[in-house]
């Protein structure tokens, strides 16, 4: 008797699980460890692995097996019919785009990447706007292909690629929220933060010795080191395959905090893979649930948990003992006022808390209209700069530090921003539930336990997988639907304390 | 117009070409950089990637193809009509063994090699027993069915594998030449080496100054780091893809030669590799010319150059810039005296030049014998320790440092033995022919001046790629057929200079 269909699908899919897990680890190798002159070879091996996985994944076998399988699910548990829904989910993403068509958007992002890293050293936008324009053609395309096979307006497919389940009217609403409040509250908060001291943390502080200070957090922080690796890079990173987890991170040898939270936030996403339900772990229902929730995870121990002052003093004396720190400005109260200072800047990497959804915004907006063809990309720049200056008070002054900024365009990433505020919103509420089930979790932390956090967060989140919708994952892990509210309360909590607005809140 | 059947191959050889890369990187990655606890994930993903590799090479479009291009090879170039002949090669190789059974002996081996490892750590060869005779009927049944399908013998065909071109007569006929003259010949050597003084050389030569010595050393050779690496790992290995070469070795504190050797054997393999035809890189025309001439490359470097009194004196002022070496110990003729020592061990990867191929001809003997069934595998052990007693008077005191102490036969890897023995036989004959046509080679060693041997090694070795058979290239580069004579002679030469014997020779 051959093995059912469902059955049949579960190896095919494994083989696909490992076959991204080999992708993963070609990408990590390549920012970490490949010598220069090897990108021509690496390229060829991304590209054969990728197409190869698209074929597989497309196949009539696969079709077949879906329509069987789904013509009758009885007998199946609740995990398996979660897991045929993301099969299905994944097969028609594949299919609904046409391997010329993603080969073609493959060939036309490299060159755009190969332009932008051009444009941004010799700072001139003009050079690459045409491979800029190619992209957007290619991926205006996509969408409506996309978007047809899935019954979905154009860019709510491109989103549901990285953020399945969330729509533009989720993330309309939830910026209308944060619109109406955010301006005038970082106004506060910087008025605020202005009355009270800060004493400069200057100092030299040595990457290897960073190094060993981070490798300790992250183990007390539950990292597996026998499942993972951390090294260096130009930019923090969390690439391989749950069981096999590489961060990245960046030391700056001037600045103690960056490369520590840099490993802290993708420390956030690798506990969420390692986290996920084991049983599932090569299949469909056991990848993550989109990245915003992904984003949720990193934000969610950085932000919330690491720049708080229950972390903060758990972090004082390993600095001591890393470092030799000394004298008032490493006491807690101004340690904490530099992880959490807000400042209006054109940089989104760099952003605070508070204003980093306006950079999201803005970049939601313009990549909106760049897909309608309502902003031409030769017009990019000045609506960059003009919607810098509404929204953020400031305009930059060259298109390095504006429209330049971020690879996700040229790379064809279109959709994937919204995610990262939306991941800070999902944050916050996961967040205000969770602290109201854990009532000694700030004297854990302040202990350098994360233990119940991370009980809490496989409970909740991690162990779910991609089971059930994020917009259901969300309600069941904190009894209401996903809402802006959590992360404005907890913003004027945390940036206006003492002030009379926070009282008032 | 379609493109032809012979254009269309080289596509698909170039995808094959990109997986086989991608497979070198996660076994690289595997030894040098994954986590311990990760191999479940990483064997899932080389048995994906394998399995997905054997049916690409298989598929019948490609011997559908092969047989529309090679009924016409008329307009096509003498590489390209060699490209189509190693097409075939891959493909007769990869379709004699049905999908099944490289699965099963797959599965055999990774149970062996885990028992195998247990087996040594216990120091009980009963327990590896039962794991190894399951391998060896696999490779049976293989050898049988590779061998109908190559019109070989069952033997001659998993040496084909390794060494396409070389059989079991050819090995004989050498090996038959160098039992002759190899057991007296060390046997003089060792009396000769005894009337000659020794001082120790020791120190404390730490691991981070070995790999910066290694590294100046390797880019004196002409190992291009922007198309490689050099890491450590517990053997030394050459993995990658050239293009993207990986080397590893391994450092001992308290021995300033083994881990730098071991990089420059592998650095032998490594110039092979980054030497082979650029044009045809990514076609197996464009491979080496098996692993009998991989050995020679590496066996030139180490052996023939780098334990040479030229090399030693480009050395010496290394060592001491590096180490700070002085006194009488680190003179020119001490240092070479250690480098060229000769001594009856049981361990075959710690043997000399003369001993070798002595450790090769056992196994080579036993080898066969197993697979014809003639030694059964309980009986190895007692036929080992006395093949040992018999070749080199020396008995294993337990089967650690007797038949256990190689890889090779519980991964399936037989057939693999002689290409050691081979390479040494192979590197004399080119070492001989090259010396004649560079007779400026000692000066430019001395001064640390590679140009000249790697020239000539791609203009006689590397440069061609597979493009004839390997006895062809060896005719062609020395004029000779492949004999152990040059063998013979230089051993003769090195070790007995200044005896009788050497003036007689």
């Amino acid at each position: 008797m051959s093995a059912s269909p469902y059955v049949q699908l579960e190896q095919e899919f494994k083989r696909l699980h490992a076959f991204r897990g080999a992708l993963a680890l070609l990408r990590w190798d390549a920012a970490v460890m490949m010598p220069r002159g090897s990108a021509d070879v690496r390229g060829d091996q991304l590209a054969a692995l990728e197409t190869e996985h698209h074929a597989l994944l497309t196949a009539p076998r696969i079709t077949r097996l879906l329509d069987r399988a789904q013509a009758n699910t009885q007998g199946l548990e609740d995990w398996q019919v979660a897991n045929l829904r993301e099969m299905r989910r994944q097969r028609d993403h594949a299919i609904a785009t046409p391997a010329t068509l993603v080969s073609r958007l493959t060939k036309a992002a490299a060159r755009a990447e190969s332009q932008w890293l051009t444009a941004r050293t010799e700072g001139k936008f003009a050079s690459f706007a045409p491979y800029l324009e190619e992209v957007v053609h290619l991926v205006r395309d996509k969408a409506s292909l996309l978007g047809q096979a899935l019954n979905l307006a154009p860019y709510d497919a491109l989103v549901d690629e990285f953020s399945p389940g969330l729509t533009t009217a989720d993330i309309d609403a939830m910026f209308k929220a944060l619109s109406r409040r955010l301006p005038s509250l970082i106004r506060e908060a910087i008025v605020a933060q202005e009355g009270r001291a800060r004493l400069p943390l200057t100092g030299k502080f040595p990457p290897h010795k960073q190094r060993a200070l981070t490798v300790e957090v992250m183990k007390a922080v539950g990292f597996q080191f026998d499942r993972g690796r951390l090294d260096e890079s130009e930019h923090p990173s969390t690439e391989g395959s749950p069981g096999d987890i590489r961060i990245t991170t960046r030391f700056d040898p001037a600045d103690v905090f960056s490369g520590l939270l840099g490993a802290l936030h993708e420390t956030g996403h690798a506990m969420y893979d390692l986290g996920l339900p084991q049983d599932w772990r090569d299949q469909p229902v056991g990848r993550d649930r989109g990245m915003a929730l992904e984003e949720s995870q990193s934000l969610l121990l950085e932000m919330y948990i690491c720049r708080s002052r229950p972390f903060v003093r758990y972090l004082q004396p390993l600095l001591a003992r890393h470092f030799g720190t000394t004298g008032p400005e490493w006491e807690v109260e101004n340690v904490y006022e530099h992880l959490t200072r807000v400042q209006r800047g054109l940089i989104r990497v760099d952003a605070d808390e508070l204003t980093y959804p306006l950079h999201i915004m803005l970049r939601y907006e313009l990549e909106k209209q760049l897909l309608t063809g309502e902003l031409a990309v030769r017009d990019l720049p000045e609506a960059w700069n003009s919607g810098m200056e509404q929204r953020l008070g400031i305009r930059p002054a060259n298109d390095v530090e504006g429209c330049l900024q971020d690879i996700h365009w040229a790379i064809g990433s279109f959709g994937y921003f919204p995610s990262y505020a939306l991941g800070a919103v999902m944050a916050a509420q996961l967040y205000e539930s969770m602290r109201a089930e854990l009532p000694a979790l700030d004297e854990q932390l302040a202990r350098g336990e994360f233990g119940g956090l991370f009980g809490w967060l496989r409970t909740n989140v991690h162990g779910l997988g991609a089971k059930v919708p994020v917009q259901d994952l969300i309600k069941g892990a904190t009894g209401k639907p996903l809402s802006a509210a959590p992360f404005l309360r907890y913003a004027e909590a945390k940036y206006l304390e003492n002030t009379a607005s926070s009282a008032a809140a």
